[in-house]
């Protein structure tokens, strides 16, 4: 089950950190592959499916890290006693883009010309970027786990208790749930409208950033397609830029390369719960 | 109910940004304050207070930040056509600290001797401070927010489902809540045993960087603390480790400024919900 990729380099391979990503199944971890292929660098996957009888991530990934979540990222570097271990999404954005995404597109810009390491002398672009990399899980997914929580009393309630949990249920979409996640929409369809766009001619539309693909996006895009792929969440009639923005994300390359690759490896790739 | 601490330096006004925390009782934003103290930087602070109907933000909130949410933090820097706002604590922690406490203990060296810049070349302190910028809100926070959930569905229930609604919110503590729970307290439990303190003899026990408080410490202070106060959530006994640094934070001389800071300007101080 496990596979690497070429060096990118013509370095010695006891040159180069061995990097390792811990994949699961239907989960956040696919948008760290997602990012490790449009950064070209080497890594080894492990792929981890979910437990069949209550798709919970497996026992195995507690051996990786205490949490038992996923995704992981190890980096053993050459003579290093042991590899260093990342959890937590945004970290593992932030760390692969700081150390291998500084020379591309990916991370934007940090400094505005002449005031590099002034208090507010971050270009928007950069100040975006570091937003998404906090907000996509302390935000958006602590709300889409809510969401996920009472889908799950829907289905798992017994027959008898059916109609009374759908009300509770209805109750706090109503109260709590569905303004929350229209506020969120309202806010990114917003950001994308005003996004720090530098070319005059763009023919791929905004990103959150600006007018191209940034790691924001690659981190935001799996709560995202999430919302995307259910209609009682999110109406293209309502946000539409926000809507046409997800579509566009599932069309990149380096998405398309990253299910590709796990469809190499499984026969079938599937996002979402 | 503004206020504004001196300016450390005997810079003139015009050259120092101007940062201004809006703050809200009961909430993340009581760590901002906390952080803003000890990093003994002038700043306005703005106090909003919740809802009485719901004990939701107030819309005012919505006029700072598109979310209305607490902490949200402002600055405006001399000569800038508009300020910078900050949302998101993680973000706001960084922010902070990269600007105004890179010379303090309170932001853990960044590299290892001799392997600046390097992957892998972090500290291990440096790598857990940047865990934990993501892990409070990504992780801890958000399981805390279907706690918070769960407790007000058993509150706001009409009186005749209440037994049902309880019985339906004890099976998802039995089978999600209090299992996670557990190995998020074990998990810093070991933390805390394995922090990489470097000094031999300390009088105030491991925080979860090392032999001292750091921004890690800081941003962790509020579920931390909110898990503590319901004592079927956090038990003494089963992690004394975890406990008693809970402790030792809200004995923190900046905590306490903190709090003191808020009772002179509101008379009282609640820390949570």
């Amino acid at each position: 089950m496990d596979s690497t990729t070429p060096a990118v380099a013509a370095s010695t391979s006891s040159d180069v950190p061995k990097i390792t990503l811990y994949w699961l199944e239907q989960s956040r971890s696919h948008r760290i592959l997602w990012l490790l292929e449009e950064l070209n660098v080497p890594y080894e996957l492990k792929i981890f499916h979910r437990r069949a009888d209550n798709m919970l991530a497996p026992p195995e990934l507690k051996k990786v890290h205490a949490l038992g979540k996923s995704p992981v990222l190890t980096v053993e570097a050459a003579g290093a006693d042991k590899p260093i271990v990342l959890a937590e999404s945004g970290l593992i954005t932030e760390y692969l883009l700081e150390h291998y995404g500084r020379d591309t597109p990916l991370l934007p810009t940090q400094w505005k010309e002449g005031q590099e390491g002034k208090v507010a002398g971050e270009t928007e672009a950069y100040l975006r970027y570091k937003y998404y990399m906090h907000y996509a899980e302390g935000s958006l997914m602590s709300l889409m786990l809510i969401v996920f929580m009472m889908l799950g009393m829907k289905t798992n309630s017994p027959f008898f208790l059916k109609p009374l949990v759908n009300s509770i249920v209805s109750r706090i979409y109503s109260l709590y749930i569905t303004p929350n996640l229209n506020t969120h929409f309202s806010f990114l369809e917003e950001q994308l409208k005003t996004a720090p766009v530098t070319t005059t001619t763009t023919t791929t539309g905004p990103y959150l950033c600006g007018d191209h693909l940034t790691g924001a996006d690659i981190l935001m895009s799996f709560p995202l397609m999430a919302c995307r792929g259910r209609a009682e969440m999110l109406r293209p009639a309502n946000f539409p830029i926000l809507y046409a923005y997800i579509d566009r994300l599932e069309q990149e390359a380096g998405y398309k390369k990253a299910v590709a690759k796990i469809v190499s490896l499984e026969g079938k790739f599937s996002s979402l719960l």
